[in-house]
């Protein structure tokens, strides 16, 4: 049988991976990116990228092609087994873990996760085409992608096409014009900019390096992961009208001491007045598409282009890596690619309308609720039901457990257990409400008697 | 003082009444259209294009340019006084007037109409360029267009720039990249065919040339609205699985037969042959964009470019054409363009979005509600109240004049006023419900006594 071809449209993380992944099926593949070889880059910071955390979710996918990869890959990470929250007087820190069974996610840097991966399929034989920019796919029997070559155009023909090319993709433009597609794209009111906190002396961490770090100040708050030089990556999310509203470098430097003070000493108050001045401020968007096929089976849309989220659940890049997992599965099962995406379409369509709608409402929980008495009340709940209620036949597991590290529970299914959880709480705690209230009515009645005794 | 320059981008109905409305408050407009000169095309009918309902809004924004405009544009049109509701058998034909007091709409052929308007524009002297495809928009300081003219690149430089190139808008897909603006596409489950009624003997109406003709079946539906020749244009509105469940050509004429009988002597059974095979079959599609202007306050969207709805209120042109009045409006108010953009995101989203709203829930209405009891007996309420509750104090005007006939009252007050109507009807028919029963009781207690005193 005769190789069918795939070209795939954007070179990232979920781009490669899902190359490898095709490829181990016996597809050929070709994978087009818009940008050069990162490998004849000089070693420079992507100021724009927001540190990835790897999980559950995104290593299994890798697995899938081949677990000496995702090995290789965690190599080059670090292991988060928690978030570490900074108070407001920069004096203390608490640690809240992740998982109640040393479970952890892994902190990597987004370019160096990719570099990795673009030597991977390179050392496979997949053909990686840097500086092709997309301008037209003609969708038809046989699709055919049209890029600009450093202003030269040229054509491929393939028996399919995916797009995997972020959330401005220029692919589901491109294919959206000849279908219905239903898309939109919704900015959060809020910015990010990235801060550098470099390593100490002898690549040390100069806080602790297997934490998420937080600084949650209700309505904006600054993070920080690590590296595994020793530096962390952080970013400062607010409200863009906050930032807006701190008027000088100075004020921006003020800002910090007031709000964050242990961290100014971290990222040194020179960064901060470059920062205000120079760094981008980005914004942070949500998009979805559906279908994410079109009709004639012959393209899909995965990763960002499908469902750009905001970061924080941690999951933009592990939901992507899942996608290419549900496809494989798919595959697997269909042996047929054109069937394979139509029923993605189906199947994927909750889970991920779920995750994009938990990764909003997770901002409240980072930046304002893990310091709430209820939360921590809730997580006293979930680590003693989670650590304890483990059994055959009855298992707690807590939310962000489900998310993080459990590639075998859907984002759907998390959310529904989540609920029944809740419920079962809310009757635990009026149950001992109600107990309570017994027990005080027993004890007022003993002390009336005893009062009418004397 | 120098005259400030304009780009408008889409010479469709709304961006030739936009350019006319700006040259006369001053400014010097370009006008760049994507298809070649509609002067130099051979008449044909365009297939794709649901025939056109000028209403009050969309007179008014021609009010404001000339008087003289709308008088000459609506001789062209034939004046629609209702809907002519054709049931099932084929031989009964009911009359639903729109107004109370004689108020109309006016059917107008979409081609004719731009053709007029453009006539008008190059009359006046503002330059109108077709053949110019936007490729690109630099929304600096100075906004540059840039167009693909028949193969070579020309770029133009202006103080504001504004688009109006329809639902698919090239201008706002440019614009939005260098911005934060939110959008959506939704495609609704529903596709139209166009077909053509030909005139009677000289020119005569083979139905009643002043009204709607709607074949309203619940699921799905044909209108049909004359054109000033004599001939209707006709449009088949239904899911797509029912015309895709249809599966030949002579099978779509049995449905014909079996549903709009007196339809298909007007239609002709060999048109449905042909449409079947051949015409398109047109997906309804409706977008949304927020904010309408650029951060920088030179680019506008205005228009389906911004607002694309779906045509069952007749009024995605209507509105279109009162955004230029509300623009115009807000531009004699501050004395500035750029304020002006500002200003129109602020005051007219709640009236888009409102539109919008109103015309996707008016395919019940058209399809399956004009002909239901409830609908019916809701017409005559307001048809009493809306005729003789009519004086300075108290006023009953009818949702539908309120939308088609009023551009005095805002779309969202129309629909404040509407609920307001509505609570006050359940209130009537709650109060005549407890009469009834109160004069039941009286009866029955009279009853009664007579009984036990016999």
């Amino acid at each position: 049988m005769e190789h069918q071809g795939v070209g795939i449209v954007g070179a990232g993380i979920v781009g490669c991976v899902a190359a490898l992944a095709l490829q181990a099926r016996g597809f050929s593949v070709t994978l087009f990116e818009l940008r050069q070889d990162p490998q004849l880059e000089p070693e420079m910071k992507n100021l724009r990228s927001i540190n990835l955390s790897l999980s559950n979710r995104g290593i299994r996918a890798m697995d899938k092609v081949d677990p000496l990869l995702s090995q290789r890959i965690l190599e080059s990470s670090v292991p988060l087994v928690g978030r570490m929250i900074h108070d407001r007087t920069g004096t203390k820190c608490e640690s809240q873990l992740y998982g109640l069974f040393g479970e952890h996610n892994n902190s990597i840097d987004r370019s160096v996760f990719n570099k990795l991966l673009i030597e991977e399929t390179q050392h496979r034989g997949i053909k990686v085409l840097f500086n092709h920019r997309l301008i037209a796919v003609e969708n038809k029997d046989v699709p055919k992608l049209s890029f600009d070559v450093l202003g030269e155009i040229n054509d491929f023909e393939f028996d399919y096409i995916i797009g995997s090319d972020g959330a401005f993709s220029q692919f589901k433009y491109q294919v959206q014009k000849s279908m219905r597609m239903n898309t939109s794209q919704d900015y959060i009111d809020m910015q990010y900019m990235e801060l550098y906190i470099p390593p100490g002396p002898q690549n040390s961490f100069l806080i602790d390096a297997n934490h998420l770090h937080i600084w949650p100040r209700d309505n904006f708050m600054l993070i920080a992961l690590p590296n595994s030089d020793g530096s962390f990556t952080s970013t400062f999310f607010s409200p863009w009208h906050v930032i807006e509203g701190i008027e000088s470098p100075e004020a921006f430097g003020e800002f910090f001491e007031t709000h964050f003070p242990d961290a100014v000493s971290l990222l040194g108050k020179e960064q901060l007045v470059k920062a205000y001045k120079e760094y981008p401020r980005g914004a942070l968007i949500q998009t979805s598409a559906y279908p994410y096929h079109s009709p004639n089976k012959k393209a899909l849309l995965i990763g960002d282009a499908a469902h750009a989220m905001v970061p924080f659940y941690g999951q933009g890049m592990n939901c992507g890596l899942e996608d290419i997992t549900v496809l494989l599965e798919l595959f697997d099962q269909y042996q047929d690619l054109a069937v394979s995406f139509e029923k993605y379409s189906e199947v994927r369509k909750d889970d991920l309308d779920t995750i994009c709608k938990l990764a909003m409402d997770n901002y409240n929980e980072m930046a304002s609720k893990v310091t709430q008495a209820s939360f921590l009340w809730r997580k006293k709940i979930d680590y003693y039901l989670g650590k304890y209620a483990n059994g055959r036949y009855f298992q707690w597991i807590p939310m962000y457990s489900m998310i993080s590290f459990r590639d075998d529970i859907s984002y759907s299914k998390a959310v529904d257990i989540r609920d029944t959880q809740d419920r079962f709480i809310r009757r635990l705690e009026l149950g001992g409400a109600l107990g309570v209230l017994g027990l005080a009515l027993v004890k007022g009645y003993q002390a009336y008697t005893r009062f009418q005794r004397n």
